[in-house]
């Protein structure tokens, strides 16, 4: 841990994310998070049950949760009024990178965000929420600064 | 999608990666993995109910089960019989970041993760294991990828 580090660990805007796994064979992993259990798995042709997401899976769930939580966050400071939130991920990668048979990136080739909103708000609101969201969104911006080219697609509607 | 890309995704190594949220207020998100539903929420101080992992924990657990699999990969290609894979991840945010009140990134300050493995491989295995997942798994070169400092603690002992 360098000097900044142990210095910003004791700032009171220092949180600590730990999460624990233990393997159970055939591709799966329990995992834990605090008082939470849940797992990953693979599909049978990479030799896993298909009990659970995949990890990759697993993230891109995590990105889906952590833009809604940015959304809902950055709407009540501008005080937009949202009805509803829908998120989707469709990402790819190329699985010779984890086979380890070409010299490739492991992880995502790309990344496609589209985010469905309906709420009251002017356009000026719209954008100010975008910018916000895009610069302050954890997961958003761990994918974005690996350098995955990255698309966002805002579609907002208004509440019937 | 560029043309390059586009050309990738007709492959066959190319995999897709699909997730969907939608939000159930109070920091809550619902999310679908294919048939599998999960859920991020946040701690009572940030407005959640904490019926969930947050979504930067969901990323840890993630990385924890993606370097278990990649590990259990590895270790098959070279012979290495394991008995157990045990893994825990500490990382911290800076929640001015997610906040908007400080120009910092909004992602992982840094991210520690220790490994446990017992098994009977000689030191060159030991080795050969670290390198080939390192290089291959997907979760920890994004982290690795999007700057984040990362350290790896491998701890090995052989089977009782």
């Amino acid at each position: 841990m360098s000097h900044a580090l142990r210095d910003a660990v004791t700032s009171p805007t220092i949180k600590s994310v730990r999460a624990a796994g233990s393997w159970k064979g055939s591709m799966t992993t329990a995992l834990r998070v605090r008082g939470f259990e849940l797992s990953t798995d693979e599909p049978p042709a990479v030799g896993g049950t298909d009990s659970a997401p995949t990890p990759m899976e697993l993230v891109a769930a995590a990105l889906n949760g952590c833009i809604t939580v940015v959304i809902e966050t950055v709407a009540t400071e501008l005080g937009i009024a949202l009805e509803s939130v829908d998120t989707s991920s469709v990402a790819h990668l190329d699985t010779r990178g984890f086979r380890g048979t070409a010299d490739v990136s492991p992880h995502f080739l790309d990344y496609a965000l589209t985010v469905q909103l309906v709420a009251s708000a002017t356009d000026d609101e719209r954008e100010s929420l975008r910018a916000a969201v895009e610069r302050r969104c954890p997961a958003l911006n761990l994918v974005r600064d690996a350098g995955v080219p990255l698309t966002i697609d805002w579609q907002w509607a208004v509440p019937a």
